[in-house]
């Protein structure tokens, strides 16, 4: 198997693979937030980061760099919450800074395609900011800089999402913690989920707003937003299937 | 009719309103953002300071503060992109910075309860986090603040959806300049529509990721993501009536 | 009467006017302040609008942006001080950063010529820098940017301050709600202003130098820095019709 | 003569002078700017800082701190403009930040009341922020800070005006680099003046306005705004009396 | 052996570990960083996160929090320089928010102590501005929080040194992807290390300042600052064993 | 002798010194920061502008600029730490951002080239990082700028330390206030020494970690880290010598 890891590269060999300007540097950006009792913490950077990696080595000319770890604040009602012990979150200008700050390194080294593949539904906003204003700081310098900014779970189509939910699915809102990211870990880190601890809920309702401070009662206290006891590891290949094959695709 | 914007309120009147700290101050958050020839710059803006009004008429102790008219930038795949002329858009730390200070300066007025009415999609997660931190930052002084962060269309219901678009909704993503902005204009300020101009396109259609520099191909060269030919100001009146009720009843 | 409101205007009527560059870009900057308990709290918002619109009005080639409602904190000898209910400010690099955005937003559309009317005493020096720095960054992207900045009375001349003062003027320092503001805002919004609530006081008499903390009791009660009760609708007009020719003469 | 400047004592010594709270601390805050090619870039510093050490001289409880050189960036209607080739200043948020950390730093040691002397009219609004932002940030530790602000010839009277230029006063908007600080540079520091070099200009005359670029051509090219020609040191005692004298009385 | 990582625990059994407020977060800050041609970009994130978790390992009351894997840029005297391929680095603040902003999420959960292990000689003076800062802005919450910020190599003893370095120290300066870093690199990742191709370099010496922009001919080509042919997995282990063994005795 | 110090010339004489764009700009950047009960608060203010104006005056092409007195805060194993009444410290962005400007704004006179001589040890990473950000901003306007960055005691030979030292050298860590400093200070500012109040210590010895906050009792009660007790002007000479002599030769 490919080394597809840049930090796993000398420099040397990393120089040689970025130097003609041509490689896709893929960065996966996540979060550490519970998932329930059922699972880790780390599943929003390490389905990003695996995602990165199948779709690299797939590629002639893709790397993944390291993935950020630390995302912005869990909110209610896409993640549960920021007062959950175990999310660990940062404020929306430091996750936009050093992943600003990351993206201008790597321009440095001749890099000019970065492939963002976020993991938190909560960084979208930020990720679209440090993108823009990378975009903007390397043309006052004459460089033109793409960067693409995904969202694995956008590419999963309605069929595969009929057949992981064969008895309907309740929606995208409330699959914190549920079946999907379940699903998944279970294929790729089945050591960090623990299917006897799994609380059946049934699908989380919210208000149509939200309220600051949170208020804890609008969350099951179990912290998934619908039940993950559906999960099995075929589905999550299916998943991850999909999105490595598309994503592959489309960018490689 | 009650006087409900309190800038238009001289300041013994307004102390007078707040100082039992129980009024709750009703904040309008848009943009200025094209939405295709059609239709002025400003409905970001004008929807949910009119939504702020008619809400206050109802209740007996809110205020509407002036509207922030400036929002984040606006995004291809909600807003047509950041590159259209005419769509004037801040940062988003400017947007949260801005709105941060304003919330903190209200509480100093003894104000503790406000319902940001947000009218600019792109806008949220920056909302999200101005909220958040006013909230941190008046608990370090001994005081409970409380922010509800509302966007107006997320109290229009699946019924009055089939009700404004009998031939078949194409979905919230694409509503951007399309039947339900212009018809909410055409019944608060028809003098801002000029429905001879609505240019006729089917509804945008994006990949799953975004790209910077946005490639301004993706979206329709009238700058809506939907068609607007179908607006009427009695569409508007049914979802501002559903908005305003909903809203009222929740908040007053 | 031609529309000079930019924020009124669809996108390509907008881009018609502005695409060749000669656009002035007239910018309304004010704040939310007590001016006494005869008037609301917006008259540093509504006079700069109402005079750029005027201004526009009468040139070829200007459009009116969206004003900017809150500005920097009220001083004590200035506007009486930012503790005052109902003055609602902002921190200065929220200003700043706002209107710096804003500018370079503009700039996106062709813009190159930006002329900001000031309305509020304190906001001054923030806007110096906006526009500093937005100067700059343009230059940097080989953009040459001109901002004209200016604050409407001090283009009201002795002979009209003479006319309106016939008693004699107490000075700019303290025409906080005084006979000036009252005057215009019963030309321009008789609705926001009420005379039979003016509280009668001697211009206010202060130290020379500021304190922090600001000591309340250096201030009259009723928030105005000087009486308001020899205000008229005529003298409001006199001033205006005063401003806006210069204005327009200097700039269109 | 006491010593007055605080970083020339030791540790010790300076902690028994402030430990029981009761010490003022006396910050002069200046800029380098050119003044005119008769007279060296830092009258702003120095004339504040010599104040500072006079006043404190007369007090039992004030002890000055080292000051601060570089302040905001000249304006071309108060300082020449921050074109001028010697002319060195910083941001308004640079100025702003050094000077609030430096207040909080000093309130460690358990200082309470500060008075700053500006020596620069360009500081003013962001010495108005950092003294703001210091008391708040104070507060929220449970602890009244009180931060006194003032320009140092605010306290110079009606009738030293007249004696010192009993030509007639052209005004305090044209007195850079004029009669006023060059005859109070002749007083404290004649090394750093040479009369030999002055230029003879009549009082520069400005429109009303400010415009960004500045036009060099607005200022004469000197640098000063009035003629210094008839500066002496004795009218740089009076005045430096009359500031001293005031300053000490209201504050000590 | 015990699970140390708290990113693979999930929620519930994490807050089990923290909630009495008793257990120690150890969280590894490093870069990525070429480290010559014979080593991967990340030994500076990988040894300190493998110190983090042994050391833990032996402790009650350690969780090891996920590492952060940029740190701040590279200097040419102790890194090589900010300029060689590969060396991703971030700015000084982007790092102190980052950290800053984490340490405050973990305090969120209860936690009062922080273990910070540094891989990485630039990122030193940043931490401790995030700590001091983080300890800060709890006492204004009425928390105490302590942090304890150390690099793992000033746990190494002169005898170690004397053992590793049998022919003579070069010096902890020159360190950078020689003797040292190789060693514990061939001894926790040896698939990291190519020895085959590591250059033989006298240590680099160096003028007694710094300069910008960086000379790339002050360092070597290979980018190690001494030649790490001397480096053996036993050698890592000397020196691991020293380090863990110090640190977990004195924080255990 | 020559006319060193900028701030004491009138612009043009400093203009003509410039404008050729190869004058020298010398910074001294030091700190307030209490040295023992011996010494003032100030030897690292004085220093650096001592030996940059010594350096100037045997160059043909230096002007050393005000110093910037104010620096980072005080560490308890370099400076005692950051508790002691008189250390007066501002944080690390606070510095960054002032002297990140300071150049800026000489860099618009002319000068491409810096000499920053640093005499407080905490600043360096935050000069580090106002240069790097310097030159990278420079060179987007096409400007190629040079930052020379030096702590003075980097010159000092190991020679010269044992001429200092006869009885032996207990290391830089715990110079703070001990010989070196004070000679120098003996040397040029005899009047800010008092010998008499020498406080004799053993060299402080401190664990290989910081903790935060700070733990006083680590630090003897005196404030300096070693004893001064062998301090003289001579030694004062000595050191002086040594750096200025060796300072000018390189980069005169």
């Amino acid at each position: 198997m490919k080394k597809v890891k840049l930090a796993e590269m000398d420099w040397v060999s990393y120089h040689d693979r970025v130097k003609d300007g041509r490689c896709k540097i893929v960065m996966p950006v996540g979060a550490i937030e519970q998932h329930g009792p059922h699972m880790s913490l780390n599943p929003d950077v390490l389905i990003p980061e695996h995602i990165a990696c199948r779709v690299a080595e797939r590629s002639k000319n893709m790397l993944v760099a390291p993935p950020i770890a630390y995302g912005y604040k869990s909110q209610v009602k896409s993640g549960g919450g920021n007062f959950f012990p175990g999310t660990t979150c940062v404020s929306g200008r430091s996750l936009e800074e050093y992943v600003y700050d990351v993206i201008l390194a790597f321009l440095e080294h001749g890099n000019r395609e970065f492939l963002i593949i976020n993991g938190h539904f909560e960084n979208s906003m930020f990720l679209v900011e440090a993108a823009d204003r990378a975009v903007k700081y390397a043309r006052l310098s004459g460089i033109e800089l793409k960067v693409v900014l995904l969202s694995y779970w956008d590419f999963i189509s309605e069929a595969t999402v009929k057949k992981v939910f064969p008895d309907g699915f309740s929606g995208w809102a409330v699959e914190h913690g549920g079946v999907l990211e379940t699903s998944i870990m279970l294929r790729i880190h089945p050591d960090l989920v623990d299917m006897s601890k799994v609380v059946d809920v049934p699908p989380a309702e919210f208000p149509p707003y939200d309220v600051f401070p949170p208020d804890p009662t609008w969350v099951p206290s179990s912290g998934t937003l619908s039940s993950p006891s559906q999960a099995t590891s075929e589905k999550g290949e299916w998943i991850l299937a999909e999105c490595i094959e598309k994503i592959a695709e489309t960018f490689s």
